[in-house]
């Protein structure tokens, strides 16, 4: 038989005229790799000392905790790894972790994503209508251009500074101009490139304006529990319930391979958001929801975000002072109290995509270069560069810094 | 300073309409929530017997292998709980599972996915412009529809009989009028919810079709591995290597709950199948895709597959010597030789979505109405129900189908 459906396949094939290919979506031809993908390829090179991935150390992750909790949890529980209903006591579990972030919340109001990417992803098409307006900074997460992009939207850039973040004078002129977005995108701790947290006045002043102009806020939480002073300022989501969407993750604290994060939005939106979901992935794992739940009932959790701020807290410095010690007089940088980022802003001219290419073939040593964080057409922060001080050994800090000037040295 | 925070924010919100609502984008006012979703807070209720979902029963569900191979994970591999590029050791197995299928291809065409749901949502993606047509069965499953409802698409369909699975003649029909779809959506086995396998002819002139007129098929293999009979035809996907592109997964053979899936495509399309994945959860569960391919290098799956075929065949003889004993003579319905479902047609005037009321509240058994498998202004199916036999207990079965018989004769 198996003969006999070889020659009719042969057959069947004659005169088909064999070049010709899969019609792809119009938007799909213009989408290009992104650059955090390469950079995932690039790090996972030997010798690389890799500033570019805003990832805690897989040193750091607590392997030996989670074995014992998915252990727990494929012995004893028979619904382990069976398609059921998003895992109530975890979403528990994440009301007492956004206490503690200082946000009051209920277990209504949570809502499970496949990480914060997911949540970002399900918020736009929530949101989001084809060709609408949305507000992000000119200088953001790169997520959320990819997330936005196949809505077409139009896209209004606010300027972010790298000591103030958000210009929300800027945003309310926008805004007065009688502009009537889907969202506003932003981040308010530990601000993905920039490192900055919003002042506590600007805060303020954004979530008044989202009420006054009734424009729901995207807040990306992701590095909020990351931080490393003793004052700071709650997230907007405790200073404004319904018209902020906040987005959270374990990623950044217990692991980013786990893919589970989750989103705090008033309660009667759940239900769109489980619709959307279901098309999507139907459910993030279970096995997975479960044996975080299980992780978090140790209490584990606590000793981990210390261990995590105190190493971070190390590195932050190890990094700063590296950057003055090796890096030129005319660079410029703040200091992070929350994140996992510091974004140097180099003299005018130096163009750092250029500059990657000989600090990863000559110096070994790699970042990300501002303009990835930019859309096109806008500005493009050419003399920037974000660095990340948590993915690498601290022992490695200094000699990357050192590096990373030999290459601006060599690009002079 | 709280005191002060908690002042500035009631006045900031003074004058502010508090009736005011967050926008949603259009098309989600208009999306209801999935039969799917009811039917899993229903089959989790005590004392229901649940024909309605299509899952392997939790008690077959391998998780004491899991535990280890979960264990073996976390405490070898430093890059558990990690980011990453996709588990390239997953891929090699995969390779040889769909070998086993009966399927020739290699790593470079495999792409992982979060379960069968997102390689859908990923395809349509990849595929599907706004508002273009595509060509889907009558009676299909409800995750297709959900994934190109936000496209606005013109869905054409063809006529699918629970016998021969899709009419391959209307389908020529249409694309001879010189339609052109983004792709055509079925299953070749297992079909969900007619539980029919095509022919190896209908195959044939499918994917002959599908070259001739350069559409995509998309072919759902999520049930693919449960076949019942020595002699079953291969996969499309075996047929035709350019223009079918194959949905894979481990939910139905490994458990449902861990959202791991696959696609084999032509690997040209690689590249853009993974800037899509990126803004949509950037990867899969790294600890999931290790301890499967952990699983799988026991060479557990072998004696895995051989306990759900067998098993899995004796739920089906006992579904279908119950229907024959309990149900009216004027009832029709076939013998799936791969699946988990059995579709019925009842007479016509019953309308099996007000059956299910009464199955469940009077008879407390629960199964999907076929209404649910079609799209609106389309076909409905009113008269028939889609049965799934490895849910529940065997044991439970022919109690279940007499239960349901008796609703029968409680609607006449």
């Amino acid at each position: 038989m198996k003969r006999n459906l070889k020659l009719a396949i042969e057959e069947s094939t004659q005169g088909v005229d064999a070049r010709a290919e899969i019609l792809l979506a119009d938007r799909v031809y213009n989408s290009e790799a992104t650059t955090l993908r390469e950079m995932l390829s690039l790090a996972a090179r030997p010798h690389i000392i890799s500033f570019a991935l805003g990832l805690p150390a897989a040193e750091l992750l607590c392997r030996e905790n989670f074995a014992e909790a998915a252990t727990e949890v494929l012995r004893n529980d028979l619904l382990a790894m069976q398609l059921g209903p998003p895992f109530q006591p975890l979403k528990r579990h994440i009301v007492s972790i956004m206490a503690q972030r200082g946000v009051t919340c209920s277990e209504e109001q949570i809502f499970l994503t496949t990480g914060a990417q997911q949540g970002l992803n399900l918020l736009a098409s929530l949101l989001l209508n084809y060709g609408q307006q949305v507000i992000i900074e000119e200088t953001t997460y790169t997520g959320i251009h990819k997330v936005i992009e196949p809505f077409q939207p139009k896209i209004l850039t606010v300027p972010a500074e790298p000591v103030t973040g958000m210009d929300i004078d800027a945003l309310e002129a926008i805004l007065k101009d009688g502009v009537k977005p889907a969202f506003i995108y932003t981040m308010a701790d530990g601000h993905n490139p920039l490192g900055v947290s919003m002042t506590l006045a600007n805060r303020m002043h954004l979530v008044a304006l989202a009420r006054q102009y009734q424009v729901p806020i995207i807040e990306d939480d992701a590095y909020g529990l990351l931080f490393y002073e003793n004052q700071m300022s709650p997230p907007l989501r405790a200073l404004e319930e319904e018209w902020v969407l906040y987005v959270g993750s374990f990623s950044k604290i217990l692991g980013p391979g786990l893919r589970t994060g989750w989103l705090v939005v008033p309660s009667q939106l759940i239900p769109k958001l489980s619709i959307i979901k279901d098309y999507h992935d139907i459910d993030s794992c279970t096995l997975t929801q479960r044996t975080i739940s299980a992780f978090l009932d140790t209490g584990a959790l606590d000793a981990q975000l210390v261990k995590l701020q105190q190493t971070f807290r190390t590195c932050r410095d190890l990094m700063i002072n590296a950057l003055a010690k090796y890096f030129p007089a005319d660079a410029y940088w703040q200091k992070p109290t929350s994140g996992v980022f510091i974004w140097v802003v180099l003299p005018n001219g130096i163009d750092t995509t250029e500059l990657l290419k000989i600090a990863i073939e000559q110096e070994q040593v790699a970042f990300m270069p501002g303009s990835a964080f930019c859309i096109k057409d806008s500005y493009q922060a050419t003399n920037c560069m974000r660095l990340c001080f948590t993915n690498c050994k601290p022992a490695q800090i200094e000699k990357g810094i050192a590096q990373l000037a030999r290459a601006i040295q060599r690009y002079k």
